[in-house]
């Protein structure tokens, strides 16, 4: 063990019941940044977290991000940065976190009231924000908290970067992380972020990837205007039978992308990476709890992992302009819009899949010999992200969660996106880690969404022995 | 010209401004009978055509149907019917129509107010119902009063069926037809229907046929609740994915339908019904203006026409539960609902169709090996409508045409379905025929719907002069 961990682990022990009471205060916040009448608590919560940082010796600042772009009566929530300790003999570690959350309203179905934080019996403590993201920020605050009282010298230079509009589409970071790359950013030897979820609920795991998303649109247009299917249906090129056709060719039902060179672009499963998979702590079981039905497509859990986490997948969402209500309604839609995306993976780069996409759905359209028009155009696209497991950001967060939780962390990766991990590692140039502290259970952005009173006490000391191990470890990137 | 069609034509002229007066009352009622808070006005309305008709020496009465169905604070409107002579010497023909219109707003786009009846010096008069339907219904009053003003002894006993809920489903229509089968229609020899329109703008047409409609639902669902792309993308069975792969499997671009035995239903042209197309007056062009593009599947108006009329159609309408806004949306819809239907022909019984319908699309869904469920249903089926186009019904309304008009008739059909013909002819037994009186440029349920000053006044010397060769037609069926 770290030589200074025992003292601290202790000291997080013995005050973990006025943790518990700071993050009941931010709870009790509603810093909800999608609606314009919270914004006032969602500047009330960067107050609050910029006092208990004061109060705890940081430097801090409130930055402002200006006026909401499309709402310009609202000022955007500050970002609270705050940097503790300035030693040039210690590296120094950026840390994210957002302070803004979700709505929330009991009626929605909370069995309790969602800005109370109320622990039960077995521990679970309910409340909105006390797992996204609320407990993992203050998570930090307790670990200089516990420093302070253990008189345990803290063992890096901590640099703090908490948003408020996370919940919201970030309005305003990726701008900030770039103006502030040279500057309050520019000591970071590395990056964590603690805002995503183990991959179930004994077992903590450190994130190395994630997926990217290519979304694109497809039009077929004919007809000037909507036709009766009675009148015109069958002397004229219908778009939806066009389009139904043109989706049609893009996936088959067991996944596989049928769009030609899209998996040539795929780096090929390495040895190593392979062995990461059978260790994971995941099943089956876990599969189909979270879908709800046992409508998986591969039949075991490397793969299915795999799938989700390292290969590309495509995804059809719906169509616009078709008849979408319950009901019956007799119409040729004049122009129907499919909506799909890829998720994307090493080495696809955007420019090389939309240019695949375009062409094979070009040519699919043209075997049609249809009159009607096709269009095809990205609607947006956000890279994929992976860092490498090996280097000292992660073996030291490794360290910290044996020492803590007894187990190796799983090593995962995530299908979906958290663009502000890009935006770190592209500002900063560094390693970035996603060292969670919630668990799979905890509903973030649902009803009842909780933090289990284990994850945050001892997720407290995760964050903390992960700064310790990250002072130790040598240089190797 | 049969003896006595002079001095009624004559009359006809000289009524011809009491005439546009009669009508511009009518419009002058905003009979809207899908809008609650015109409700009163539908009465209003009913109560004009009833007292008109009493003045004419009609026996008349206004029909309850009861409360409205799901809007039980609300009666529907009367249907008004009533009888014009009684000698059992002469035929009695039994005509429909109805006196509700569609909704009409000023600032929908309409140049005129849409309830004040305004010609203009092409003699259009602009007006909503004018054509669709109150035009040809006061035609038939017209046809009386400019018989009795004329001293001209009426040449059959007419039964009116004027009903006020078209525009909203014939709420109750259906029951009361059959329920009067064998009471007021019992006398009925055949029935003629005038609320279509001529195929183009200058030549009458008679309808033989109408196409029937089976609407389908086909339903896929997988997971308990939607999931996110990123998420489960890749390691889940899709059900839009599934959904698009069934639907593309229905019909092709070229409108061929892909069902399995659906074309073997289909009564094999005969060279006397193909004989009926290329006279008719209708060209490409005429297609392409009403499509608003260049986008017909055919290369030749008997084919077109054809694939209107006589060939069943297969229309994708769109699908249920995908996502259907503008937009990116990273959603995979965990249940989605295709809908589709199909226009049916001679000899497609629905029993047959849905058959095949069924097991094609099981057949298709199986070859997947998805793991998600389909299931597919009949939401509602209309059976198509042909009548013999030689019965002297017919033959007469042919007749009356050329007498007016100087030219023969097209025989058409429609691709629509105007399920009170089905009706008429089960219930009464006897030939049906569509006379209508409007042109394709009416702009029926539009905006700025008129109905031509010449189309009015001669359709009413029209719809007279058929009566009177029905007097004299042999008996033929």
């Amino acid at each position: 063990m770290a030589p200074q961990l025992e003292p601290f682990f202790k000291q997080v022990d013995d005050l973990s019941g006025s943790f518990i009471d700071r993050l009941r205060k931010a709870v009790a916040i509603p810093s909800i940044s999608a609606q314009d009448e919270n914004r006032k608590d969602v500047f009330r919560m960067a107050q609050f977290l910029a006092s208990e940082l004061e109060a705890l010796g940081a430097e801090v600042e409130q930055r402002p991000l200006g006026k909401q772009p499309g709402k310009e009566h609202l000022d955007l929530p500050p970002v609270v940065i705050a940097r503790y300790g300035n030693d040039k003999n210690k590296r120094t570690i950026l840390v994210y976190g957002h302070y803004d959350v979700q709505p929330a309203l009991k009626e929605d179905g909370w069995a309790t009231e969602p800005f109370e934080l109320t622990v039960d019996d077995q521990g679970r403590m309910f409340g909105r924000g006390s797992t996204d993201d609320k407990g993992p920020v203050l998570g930090w605050l307790n670990v200089i908290e516990a420093h302070k009282k253990a008189g345990v010298d803290f063992p890096v230079n901590l640099l703090c970067c908490f948003e408020g509009m996370e919940e919201y589409g970030s309005e305003g970071l990726e701008e900030f992380i770039q103006a502030e790359s040279k500057k309050f950013f520019k000591d970071a030897d590395a990056v964590c972020i603690s805002d995503n979820y183990w991959l179930g609920t004994e077992k903590p795991c450190l994130t190395y990837g994630l997926r990217g998303c290519n979304y694109y649109s497809v039009s077929v247009s004919g007809p000037a205007q909507d036709l009766h299917s009675g009148v015109f249906g069958g002397s004229a090129h219908e778009p939806m039978t066009d389009l139904v056709n043109v989706l049609s060719k893009l996936v088959d039902p067991q996944g596989n992308i049928l769009i030609p060179g899209i998996m040539d672009l795929v780096e090929p499963l390495s040895e190593d990476e392979k062995s990461l998979y059978p260790n994971i702590s995941y099943t089956m079981d876990n599969l189909h709890e979270s879908l709800g039905s046992e409508t998986g497509i591969h039949s075991t859990k490397e793969r299915t992992l795999m799938a989700r986490w390292r290969y590309p997948s495509l995804s059809i969402h719906g169509i616009e302009g078709a008849y979408s209500a319950p009901g019956a309604k007799t119409v040729i839609p004049a122009k129907v819009i499919g909506k799909f995306s890829i998720r994307t993976v090493p080495n696809m780069e955007s420019e090389d899949v939309n240019k695949l996409v375009f062409d094979h759905i070009k040519s699919e359209f043209a075997k049609l010999n249809s009159k009607n028009k096709l269009d095809v155009w990205l609607q947006h696209d956000g890279k994929w992200w992976v860092a490498s497991p090996k280097h000292w950001n992660f073996t030291a967060a490794s360290k910290a969660v044996k020492q803590v939780f007894g187990v190796e962390p799983d090593m995962t990766r995530e299908g979906g996106s958290i663009p502000v991990t890009l935006n770190f590692e592209q500002a900063t140039g560094k390693n970035v880690l996603l060292l969670p502290m919630g668990s799979s259970t905890d509903a973030a952005h649902s009803v009842n969404e909780k933090l289990d009173k284990r994850n945050y006490i001892e997720g407290t000391k995760l964050l903390g022995a992960y700064l310790h191990y990250v002072a130790e470890e040598p240089m190797n990137h």
